[in-house]
Formats: structure tokens, C-alpha cells, sequence
């Protein structure tokens, strides 16, 4: 089966959508025997390179080329703002075409109307890519916690605020200096009003909260206050009193009625929430079943948004062809990939043998590790008490497990090695 | 339309299940538009008070009743162990019911032959249930990163040995002395083999890897390496070295192949995953478009592990009903609820005045915090310049934003306070 999909706006996250769905078609189809069809991407810009290799007979400036196409099941409106996307959804449900969208500005807003005519004419309208990027926070709060009555959500839903802010916290950069950061890297635009007042967060917070307590859309009822009055000052004292300042949007069931909020919060820095800093985002949603959770991931960037927009297209490909797929599909049907042995493996190491204090101990130890390709990047030694056996404590850089064990074997031999090596292997970026 | 639910296994899952099923009935029905009829359930012991009011004559001994019973539509099967798991699970799907089950053991091992007679026979096979508990890393995996290739998985995802190696960490305990607690707390088994030396992770990630890479379920290929070897001087030496032992089930392509292992992994102290404690699960994803993930959640337990067995059920009775919904069903039909604004808030505060360092500044401010019932918990009074301007922190216990929003406008109006008044609103457990 093929599912045809268009997507009109080829900017960062059109790109990354484009890039995934083609260069991992084969395996789309490999997980769910759909083949989902890229027939066509409109822009006002299309020729500007975006690295990514189609046949340029799939790209138009003319939307309409991709709203007039009967072929056509899926649009996938990316280019943002209120207008011309909103007339573009409507035309596309219109037509009877499914609708995928990481608008959240054009649902928090006029959601209410788009729902309601994609309900009237049966298609489908996703939109885990508007709220927190790659972090499929809408799948998990629908499907994921159906059974869940949920109590709250408290987000970082916002990158450029919690970038900014983790800059003032770990730099100590006043509010200034590190919007300006932000705008270097990108990760801010030039007019950053809706990411640092909250705005952005709060279109984000109507579209959870309304999912999760099946509340209406309710953006103008949610209390917005940004960062940018936050001093430096208060950062310090945040981390005096044990806390992180977060731009937090916090949705709450509070006995009949929800709090919708989106202001700085001061947070314990022993919450694992508090630890989620830079560009990345996190939601902690906590339902009455299943307790505390936590989603972790990139809000935004082309890829992982992309990421978010495929699994939608996906989703609705699944209703449209009405298969009743195994829950178990994918399992088995790569019988080529083999299972690498354990002894074949990369990694760090950590030693720690008991070793008689004596010298030239470690100098015999090491030669042995650097005989078979094992190089050390840390050495604790300590308690030295000459002629008893005291821990000598290695790290290395990556080694092979074979060249390890070959060695430990060797080691172990050794009259000055007593008892048992500890051997843990170390994850994590070398040095 | 409603979808008849019986439960093998009235133990602890099977408890959190029926409870989710009872007493959220009403509100999954308004999710879903789906009712699901907890039909049946069958135990040895139907004696034992459960705390959760169900009639009586739903109550079997006999699975029979459960598995001959033409209007059950879903079977769960939360016995656990090989025997008579597989046989009941094999006879629902021969009578043509969907399964769901908790049962990882079961499906590590003799999986295959499992969904190859569920794929015969065209029904479903949820597991959602069988790995991480409360996380929904199945759904993640399968359907949000759908458009992945998968990477890597680092998943802590055995609580017991979590809590033992947190114990052994923050506490200085020996191994057999954190093993004891976790015991004493119920955390482990009289038993506690599967935990502790990693099988039990090791099931578990046979599930995760045929996932997230296609191939066939390799419970035999996985290097397993268990937590009962690990000294509390590793933990001290790891500690020294800036990083902290978890017990990590890992499943990584390298090049066309896979590594997959159970084995105390040593991880960088700032990595977010070394610092999920205690019974905690949390599974790391890295996808080549989404990058690096992380899902975080009670890894066990009654109510966690019922929502991902009622997540299931919602899943496949979702499927039995064929219908095609709005994704955005939920959203406005909770029409009742009010959003509370924000002056009807309770809160804790965080207030930074600019007052004149001069005697009685801080008892006129914290008597007018007093009046309008708002108590302090901290204060910060710094760098002391008799007759200028500094900076006084104070941090409140739980107060009313409405009489917090008063007292400001009385404090700001005293002519000790110069300057602006921060306020950020503060989270947390109240000390």
C-alpha cells in the first residue's frame, strides 16, 4: 500500500521531514508495509539547496498543486504563522485530505475551527510535532496514559528560554548577553518576543492541557509571564537556596478546576526536571495510575522535528489503510543483522585489581595493557602500605573486550596481582 | 460500543488493572468513546481483599471461564512465569481474542512461537506492560521514532537493582546489605536472582531490541552480567572518578550489526540518566532524525504497570472498532471544567525587594506578609550598606497569589522599599 503526502513549506522542519521520509523510506516500509510516497513539496523558495537529494519534478511553488492533487492523501502544512496556513488546512480538509501540522500558534488560536471541520468531513488532523519537538508528548498523553486521569503537566517547553536561562545560570550571563548567544547560535530570532515571553509556551500548554483534561482550547485563559525580567541576581539566589529558575508552562488539576500557567519557577535542583538544560526540552507529567514520568528530548531542529511530523504521517497511513497490524510486527523481519558477541565489543574499561604495593607494579601492569592495544586514561592508587595488597584503580580510552580479557588473563597470573580484578565497562564521551 | 475485558492473574498487576478499569471507566469512555467492560477475572484465590470494590460474581477460579466466554474480546494474562501463562495465552488466540500481557519472561523466551500463531490468526499481542512498567517505551519505540533508525538504547530497567546500586551509592551500604533493604521494603524477591544478576533486564531488552532493530527475539545472545559482584569500593573509586554504576541494558548498532548486553556500566555523573534513583526506570533512545531521547517512570508497581496494560487494551479495542478518529478527540469535551486564574493560585514565593538596609525593614515587610497570611520560610540579607539599597530575599511557604499580589502593592508603597520587586513562583515539596 502507498500513501501519497505533500508538503507545503520546504524550511527547516519541511527539510527534515523530506530528508526522513526519503532516505529511510525503505526502512518505513520494512516496520509497517506502507510505503509513504513523497509526491510532492510546494514553496515560494525551491532553489535554494537543502542538501537533501529529490527529483526536482516533486517540488512547486503553487500549494495548490499539492491541494488540487486527488492523489494526494496527506498535506503536511509547514511553513507556520496564522495566514496562508490556516486556508490551507481548511482547503486540504476540505477536500478530504488528512492534515498533518507543527503549527502550534495556528491551533492554540483557531484549533477550535480546524477541529470541528476535519470532524464534520472524517480526516484526521496530528500535530505531535507542535509541541516539543522530537518528545512525542501529544502520542504519550493520548494513547500512552489513556487510562490515566492526569493530575499535571510542567513542561520546558520552550528551547530558547531554557538556553538563555542556562546560560545565566552556568556563565552567569546576565538576561542580555545571553539572548544575544542565543541569536548567534540561532537558536533565537531576531525578534525573540514569543519565544522569551512565554508566548510560544503557552500555545504549546493550550494544546497539552486541552488533550489532557479535554478542556477546549483555552490559550487566552492561561496566565503568560516571560523571562526577560529575571536578574542575574536572582539566579544567584535561586542557587543559594538549592533551586534552578525554569521557564515552567504548568497545566494542574486542582480539586473541579485546572491552573494553566506559564511563568519562571523556581525549582529544587534536586528534581530531575531541573537537570534538563540548553535547548533540550522536557515534559514530567504525572497521571493518577501511572504516578510520575518524564519525556526527554530536542524541541525543535529540523530532524527532530521532522521526527514528529513522520510519526503522524505514519499514525494516519495506518488508519487510512485500516490493517489490523500485529502489535509485534516489526519483530523478526531483519534475520540479516547479526548479534555481535560480547567479546567483539568497544569500550571503556575500569580495573581494579589488588595489587602488592612493590615498585615497577603498575609499570608491569600497564606493559601488559599496552601490549594488547589497551591504553590507560586514569590511574588511582592509594593507601600504600609496601608489600600488602593495596587497589590499583585503571580507567582506559576505548579497547576491545577481546584484547581485555586477553590481558586480564595475563594480569592475573602476575605474582603480584592477589585476589580477584574488578572489570565495569564505562560508557560515556573519551576524553 | 463496548469491549469485554478478562483478566488471568488477580495479583498485584492484575489489582491496578481492575482498579484503572473500574474506576476510570468513565473517564476512558469519554476519552475514547469506547467502553471497556472488565468482564471477568479469574485467580486461585478470589478470597483475598484487594481494596477495590468489584461484584462478586465477576470472580472466577477457573481461567476456562475466562478463555470459553465468546463475548471476551481482550484476554490479559498477568500470571507471570512460563506455565500456564503460555498455555492460556496460546488458547485465547486459537479462539481468536486479543492478549495482552505483563509477562516478559514468557515473551523473551518463547515470544516467537507466540506472535507467529497471533499473526495466523489475525489478533494482537500487547506488551506494553512487559518492559519498563509505566513507560510506554514499546509505543515509543514502535510508533512515535517510526521513522527512526534506531541507534542505541541504554535502559535502567530493573528497579531492584537500581534501588540496591542507589542504596550502595548514597549510603555506603554493601551490596548485601542494600539487597536486604530492598527486601525488607519489598523492592526484591526471597528469590532475588532475576533482578540482581540481570536477567530479568536481559528479557526485557530481547523485547526492546527486536523493536527497535527487526530482528528476531535473541534472549539467548545477551551478555549478562548481574550487580552482585559490585564492591561499595568500585562505587567509592566510580564516585572519585565522576561517574556513577548502573545496571544498563544496551542495545547499540555498530556498523551493520548489534551489541546487545545487561552489565554495571559505569556513566558520566552529568549524564540525565545517571541520575534516575531507586526503583526508578528510565530508557535512553537515540534515533539517527529524533537524536537523543530519554522516558523516565515507575518501572514497577500495581497502578504503573496497570496503566500500561490498560494503554494496551485502549490500543487494540481502538483497532476492534476500526474506527478512524480524530486525533484530536479529546480536546473540548470537558466542557465543565473551569480554568482557575491565576490570582486563585496557591503557590510558594520567592520575593526579592530592593529595601533600605535599615533597622525594622524586615519586620515591616514580614508584617505585612503576616496580615495577609503569607509565612516565611527563608531570608537572604546581604552586603549590608546602613541607609542604600540592598537586596532581601525572602522564600514563603504556601500562600494565595491573590494576597501575595496585595501585600506587594502595600510593601511596594513603603518608603524603606526602593526599586522593583522580583517575584518568581517557587516548586516543590513544602519543608
Amino acid at each position: 500500500m502507498t500513501i501519497n503526502v505533500g508538503i507545503i513549506g520546504f524550511g527547516t522542519v519541511g527539510s527534515g521531514t523530506a530528508r526522513i521520509l526519503i532516505e529511510n523510506r525503505e526502512l518505513i516500509k520494512d516496520k509497517t508495509d506502507i510505503t509513504i510516497n513523497l509526491k510532492k513539496i510546494a514553496d515560494i523558495d525551491i532553489e535554494r539547496d537543502r542538501g537533501i537529494s529529490i527529483p526536482r519534478s516533486i517540488l512547486t511553488t503553487n500549494a495548490e498543486d499539492i491541494l488540487n492533487d486527488p492523489d494526494i492523501h496527506v498535506v503536511v502544512e509547514l511553513i507556520g504563522g496564522i495566514h496562508p496556513a490556516k486556508e490551507f488546512i481548511l482547503e486540504a480538509i476540505d477536500r478530504g485530505k488528512h492534515v498533518v501540522t507543527a503549527n502550534k500558534a495556528l491551533l492554540a488560536t483557531e484549533g477550535a475551527e480546524i477541529f470541528r471541520r476535519a470532524d464534520e468531513k472524517g480526516v484526521l488532523v496530528g500535530f505531535e510535532a507542535a509541541v516539543a519537538g522530537g518528545i512525542p508528548i501529544i502520542k504519550v498523553i493520548r494513547e500512552a496514559l489513556v487510562g490515566n486521569r492526569i493530575l499535571s503537566i510542567y513542561g520546558i517547553i520552550n528551547g530558547t528560554s531554557n538556553y538563555i536561562l542556562t546560560k545565566m545560570t552556568d556563565e552567569g550571563m546576565d538576561f542580555k548577553e545571553a539572548l544575544k548567544k542565543a541569536q548567534e547560535h540561532g537558536y533565537a530570532e531576531a525578534d525573540p518576543t514569543f519565544d522569551i515571553e512565554g508566548i510560544d509556551s503557552a500555545h504549546k500548554l493550550t494544546l497539552l492541557a486541552s488533550l489532557a483534561f479535554g478542556i477546549p482550547l483555552s490559550y487566552e485563559s492561561i496566565y503568560v509571564e516571560g523571562i526577560s525580567e529575571i536578574a542575574s541576581q536572582d539566579i544567584e539566589f535561586a542557587k543559594e537556596l538549592g533551586y534552578k529558575i525554569k521557564l515552567l508552562a504548568i497545566a494542574k488539576r486542582v480539586d473541579s478546576e485546572v491552573e494553566l500557567r506559564v511563568h519562571p519557577t523556581m525549582i529544587p535542583e534536586s528534581y530531575l526536571i531541573s537537570k534538563v538544560d540548553g535547548v533540550l526540552n522536557a515534559v514530567y507529567v504525572v497521571g493518577d495510575a501511572v504516578g510520575e514520568t518524564l519525556y526527554y528530548g530536542r524541541g525543535a531542529g529540523d530532524m527532530p522535528t521532522g521526527s514528529a511530523v513522520v510519526s503522524d504521517i505514519v499514525d494516519i497511513s495506518t488508519r487510512i489503510v485500516g490493517r489490523c497490524t500485529p502489535l509485534s510486527e516489526y519483530i523478526g523481519r531483519q534475520k540479516e543483522i547479526r548479534i555481535r558477541p560480547v567479546r567483539e565489543i568497544e569500550s571503556m574499561y575500569y580495573f581494579r585489581f589488588s595489587a602488592i604495593d612493590r615498585p615497577g607494579v603498575l609499570s608491569k601492569i600497564s606493559g601488559i595493557l599496552g601490549k594488547h592495544q589497551i591504553s590507560i586514561a586514569s590511574v588511582i592508587q592509594k593507601g600504600r602500605r609496601v608489600g600488602e595488597a593495596v587497589p590499583l584503580v585503571l580507567l582506559t580510552h576505548k579497547a576491545k573486550e577481546a584484547d581485555v580479557q586477553k590481558a586480564l588473563l595475563e594480569i592475573n597470573q602476575l605474582d603480584v596481582v592477589t585476589g580477584k580484578t574488578a572489570l565495569i565497562r564505562v560508557e560515556g564521551q573519551e576524553d
